[in-house]
């Protein structure tokens, strides 16, 4: 008999399980719940679709439809699970019973929006979903103040979105530094200098305190600030969405999120719940740094977990989900930066002791045209000398790069060791004979003698 | 008493182990002799050189003089050191004694020319010096044919290079493919449909039989036919230079060139020789792929032992040079080709069975404008499934993801592993949310099942 598997939630980690399921066991029958409206695509791509440089209709990559004619996969949208029974594998959604043999929950997360007044006025609103995206869109074309809260890679990418239909920007970050947690104040500094030579307004160490207006909003205010505003838009991250998991009684992690075996299976009370796995912003993760959980609330993350739960949902050999570094790259402006494993306030949460290395120069030899500014950081683990970390501004090619760094971390280099064993491919249009990676390693080991 | 240390040879290898000596210890002497008359420039970057795209001046990085006046370093060009004793370490160099404390032999390497009638004619080249670029440039200036030997990067570069600036353009190859040896057939043919449809003619498997001219090269004869030429350049590869370390009695290993410890000494009858030091193209390196030798001819790997027979000249503390995986990048047209560790040839030379996989995809979201075509392969060991190579053409960012490899297959990950532990930074603009060398190295455990 056909295997029946359901999967709640259609973003990246959702519509890659049930594909993945599908084309694993085609004779499967997948059903896919989800609240949102379209489905498929990328979150990390509305501050694109904003401004216009992406079309909506690209960034969703198939409709519901596709995916029945094409897949043989059946989506219900606008559709709410209502409740979840693991003991009779069934799923109630707006009212109707289906029953699963596998059951992929992949929810999500929720923007978290602080406790204040006024965050349910007019024009306020959260960058999650393509209708979300449209609304801002919508809202910002008469607007001419933009108040972007917080200061992460979304915000900042937005108030690029913002900069280059003309608006006047303001971003406001509770924390002293731009990509706070993730990126280190040096990096995080560079980048926000060249948010602000092109024209976009910090207001750094100011909580927000109030959203401001009459049915609509006309100002945010902020570390005892009043600053004008026509569109209000949280960029505060994500929390767990853990409605279903916490029904069902699933083990729930240290930092807020599910709990899940490498099969992404998750546990009750510490034991492993048999045919449901979990997929995305909602699972906890370990970290291929330090022995000890992590979040990696990322699309990368959110379609390799949708990858091994459709798979593993279908087949009697399953796929393992390994820790991560959790590499994240974000382009803002000219500038990309990019970061994996430990920056040195992730550093400081686990106890670590870090050392840095640092080199600058450029993506291309000095004398080939185009080249790019290319400042790259390396951290080691001060006792061990372990890679643990590193982050890269560049004007091109920071991505390979930082994938690179997190391979040699995950796998346990020491900073001695990375020099003694690693190359980089080399000619003039696309690198330095000795790449500014390398280099930044080199300035590690001097720093850790 | 100040340490003199005497370099010979003024390429990567030399002026890096110059300055790198000089920087380690300031008080000590430094001293290069070469024959050249430019120093500190790489040869790679001599097909931009001839076409104008990157200056003379601009690629060579600095002047004897400045070496002399900021470095502290005594370069003698256009100096051939006729003689090198050891045992009194003395070296001889234009009729005078020079004695080190510690010496470093960077000869490089000379390039290939068969052993058949015309290689003396004018107008025929090797690619090797600013020199011979020049010499080549003023010889192209009226040409009309122009006939490249070798279709290897270097050929395949300057075949783009005449053709930008309007020539008749025929690379004449022995092998069935270009880029032999280092890339697959499959991946060297889309390279080779790209410059054909630049309009480059390619003559394959047809060895060089004889240059005609009277006086100047005049036409080139290959696989019984010949090609009207007014330019010939043989890029047919590079020899170890081994004068010195053979008047010396040093060590050579069965790919013809000076076996060294991981300090870079050379060897005499399995003994290493004190206070020398090899770097650059006349070295055999050993494989981080397969226990073995191999042969690591490139402008990185020439940096790489430069800097360490440099500081292990000066230094009682030595750094050491590792095995190689020779991660190498070309940019041919508007295309990008890179490769590390085995290729399926070298791996059947070495007799390992290989599995491949494959996948295709593109630098950016697809969504999202000014991706480029993007093509990863990698290759696994059959019976270990351990990762021992790879190769990507791409429109951008090819460089990056190869050294991303190259630190999975140097640290002994499996195809599995790989896809347990591995993950990719992604944003839209910078790569696909599952990056193409993900999509690879699944197909490839596909393939390994």
């Amino acid at each position: 008999m056909a295997k029946k598997v359901i999967v709640i939630g259609s973003g990246a980690a959702g519509m890659t399980a049930a594909s993945t399921a599908k084309s694993a066991d085609p004779t499967c029958e997948v059903t896919v719940f989800t609240q949102d409206e379209d489905i498929a695509y990328s979150p990390c791509a509305i501050p694109w679709g904003i401004e216009g440089k992406s079309k909506w209709t690209d960034i969703v990559m198939h409709t519901p439809e596709y995916y029945e004619k094409e897949r043989g996969i059946k989506v219900y949208t606008k559709t709410t699970v209502e409740s979840v029974d693991d003991a009779s594998k069934t799923v109630t959604a707006d009212g109707k019973a289906y029953t699963y043999d596998s059951l992929i929950i992949a929810t999500g997360g929720k923007v978290f929006i602080p406790p204040i007044e006024g965050t349910d006025l007019k024009n306020v609103f959260v960058v999650r979903t393509i209708r979300g995206g449209k609304d801002i869109q919508e809202a910002s074309k008469d607007a001419k103040h933009i108040v972007i809260g917080g200061a992460g890679v979304i915000g900042l990418e937005l108030a690029v979105s913002f900069r280059n239909m003309g608006k006047d920007v303001t971003v406001i970050e509770m924390m002293d530094q731009v990509i706070p947690r993730i990126a280190d104040k040096d990096m995080a500094d560079i980048m926000q200098k060249h948010l602000e030579d092109m024209g976009v307004r910090f207001i750094m160490k100011a909580p927000i305190q109030a959203v401001k207006g009459d049915g609509e909003v006309s100002a945010v205010c902020a570390a005892g600030q009043e600053y004008p505003c026509d569109v209000m838009i949280f960029a505060t991250g994500v929390r767990a969405n853990l409605d279903i998991p916490k029904a069902l009684g699933f083990d729930v992690g240290q930092l807020g999120a599910a709990i899940v075996a490498p099969t992404l299976q998750p546990y009750k009370r510490g034991r492993l719940v048999p045919d449901i796995y979990l997929a995305g912003d909602l699972v906890q993760c370990e970290s291929a740094i330090m022995s000890g959980a992590t979040m990696s609330q990322l699309g990368s993350t959110a379609v390799k977990q949708g990858t091994i739960a459709g798979f593993n949902a279908v087949s009697a050999k399953k796929r393992l989900f390994g820790p991560v570094a959790s590499p994240w790259v974000s382009q803002i402006g000219d500038l990309q930066i990019s970061g994996t494993g430990l920056s040195k306030g992730l550093a400081s949460w686990y106890g670590v002791d870090v050392v840095e290395g640092k080199a600058e120069g450029l993506t291309r030899a000095r004398y080939h045209p185009g080249g790019k500014k290319l400042i790259v950081k390396v951290l080691a683990d001060k006792t061990s000398h372990r890679i643990i970390g590193g982050q890269i501004i560049a004007g091109e090619e920071a991505t390979g790069r930082i994938d690179w760094l997190t391979a040699a971390a995950i796998n346990g280099m020491t900073a001695e060791d990375f020099l003694v064993r690693s190359e980089n491919a080399y000619c003039p249009p696309t690198s330095m004979v000795k790449d500014v990676v390398i280099s930044a390693v080199e300035d590690l080991c001097r720093n850790l003698e």
